[in-house]
């Protein structure tokens, strides 16, 4: 077990200026090597074999080397890196747990980072970290409890209370993409009835096109294969009458969880992201015209969700990368726990 | 405005050894004196007229002053009075906001209890109080992450997040009643439709089941007026094919709406509590059975809601007024904003 040693880069003064932000998801890595001004300096993007075992670690240690290589940079100018990663994390360990989309079990990511760069990081949870990352950003616009919603091809949050990220009991916090939004709905991954997943997810987005076809529906999808939930949302904005019924179903869905999330733990703002809403505005639209909507019904949801309180990040804002960035400056900052080299 | 100025009873060495915590209800306003070994001196309960302005907060202090009869104590005695309320509390400046079930707004209930008693007070939501106060208690089992759910005229939850209350930005953090749990579902008194309370607070299992009634339904129930919920629960005891069925349903959905809580806050358990879980184990037998069949379908809530993760408090529990008895205490002990008299 590797001990938190403290913060060589910044305590010895061996190390560099840069820090690396990395988002490890189910099909690729992004990393981002940031100077201490906030700038990028470099930016790489790897495909993930999606092999199972430590080996299947490269593709993250190769984004990192990219990003540092777009920066004309030496892995000696990193002083610290910080890793988002999708699954269920013990970050006081730097191990990985269960990522399921990547097939990783106890992967101890933090040490094997650390090892190839020689600095030291820290790992967390994707939806996690980029909330803890967003607090301090100007999306923000001040907040200080907030929550980030990731829907892609799962759905999660990351949830800042107090300015500070609030992992829960378990570090499973935000896990709302299994809270039941329809008690009559289809069976999800997870094995319950009508979770938000079933209905909002991207997957799940494009399942619900595909079985209406299959049952008959008239739609410019049919005989596209495999079909998408990014095609599903484009043949939405281009008016395709199962595409806007199916992705309003699915705002509507994520309008009331939103409201949710926040009649539970009164955050000021949330912010969405995650590949699902890439789609831009014909994702945001329904989910903005439900809380219209429910703030119109109700002066609770009005006082406690007021118009601009939930916002869709741009669609390249890279917020897990960007939490990465904060998570490894922390390491140079302070004495969070982290795996030196 | 008073300002908090401190802590008298301890600082000054005066006042006394007693503490009394307070249960405002829409119906009734019930006091605990208790000493400092937390054994309960005096204990009383009185109606609340529920009239308007400052005036209705008679009974409030009548129910301390019978406390403390029956304790065979003077208000010298006391040493800090701590007051649940069924509403929106601004705890630092010591007003009750909005009580809609009280007719209280903007009352300045700090103040008035402090000036009747010549001893420090400390007022919060009652759901918010009665889970600070569970806490340090042992139905909490040492548990440092719980929610206290109350189950009444409304429903509402106090969440303790790290061993300390969690607020939320407005104050208004655990508004779970207001989660919509059927989106097909009849209005709220809030104004959205489906929310829990309109399948599983006390008023609307009873207007459940009148409704079913008047549709001509066949129940034991039929000609009691005004139905209550404690009229359905015990005709779903007595076996009441109407009562078990709304019972069932209201339970069904409690417990999701307490999976979604814990799957976002990540609690380590959840108490219940309030009038309508009075009716104890028919109203709590439905509510394990489907958190039973969601632990079985997912193992993501077989290990966030392990069997014993969600109690029921005894129905003469008292939550709120030994919630008020710890805010009580709280104001001895540390510098909590207070108002003093």
């Amino acid at each position: 077990m590797t001990e938190p040693t403290g913060l060589r880069a910044s305590s010895d003064g061996i190390g560099g200026r840069l820090v690396a932000g990395v988002d490890v998801g189910g099909t690729k890595v992004a990393a981002l090597v940031v100077d201490d001004h906030g700038v990028v300096a470099g930016r790489a993007v790897r495909p993930m074999d999606g092999g199972h075992g430590p080996a299947s670690v490269a593709p993250v240690v190769g984004a990192v080397h990219a990003a540092l290589r777009a920066a004309s940079a030496s892995p000696a100018a990193l002083s610290a890196v910080g890793v988002g990663v999708p699954g269920q994390v013990d970050p006081a360990e730097g191990i990985v747990r269960v990522a399921t989309n990547l097939g990783w079990t106890d992967i101890r990511l933090g040490e094997l980072i650390a090892d190839a760069f020689g600095a030291p990081s820290a790992i967390e949870n994707d939806a996690r970290v980029a909330a803890a990352g967003l607090v301090d950003h100007e999306v923000a616009g001040g907040a200080r409890s907030l929550a980030y919603v990731a829907i892609g091809t799962g759905i999660g949050a990351g949830i800042v209370l107090n300015g500070r990220l609030h992992r829960g009991d378990r570090g499973m916090a935000g896990e709302i993409g299994h809270v039941i939004a329809d008690p009559a709905g289809v069976v999800c991954r997870c094995g319950q009835r009508g979770c938000l997943e079933t209905i909002a997810s991207g997957p799940f987005v494009a399942r619900a096109a595909a079985d209406a076809i299959a049952e008959g529906a008239i739609s410019t999808l049919a005989g596209i294969d495999p079909l998408t939930a990014e095609a599903v949302y484009d043949a939405a904005r281009d008016g395709d009458d199962l595409a806007i019924r199916i992705t309003q179903t699915a705002g509507r869905a994520l309008a009331r969880a939103i409201a949710g999330l926040v009649l539970t733990c009164d955050l000021e703002r949330v912010l969405l992201g995650g590949g699902v809403s890439a789609a831009g505005e014909v994702f945001f639209a329904p989910i903005q015209a439900e809380l219209a909507e429910l703030r119109r019904q109700s002066s609770l949801v009005a006082e406690l969700l007021p118009l601009g309180s939930v916002r869709l990040l741009p669609p390249h804002f890279d917020a897990v990368a960007w939490g990465g960035v904060a998570l490894a400056r922390s390491l140079v900052k302070d004495s969070t726990p982290t795996t030196t080299p």
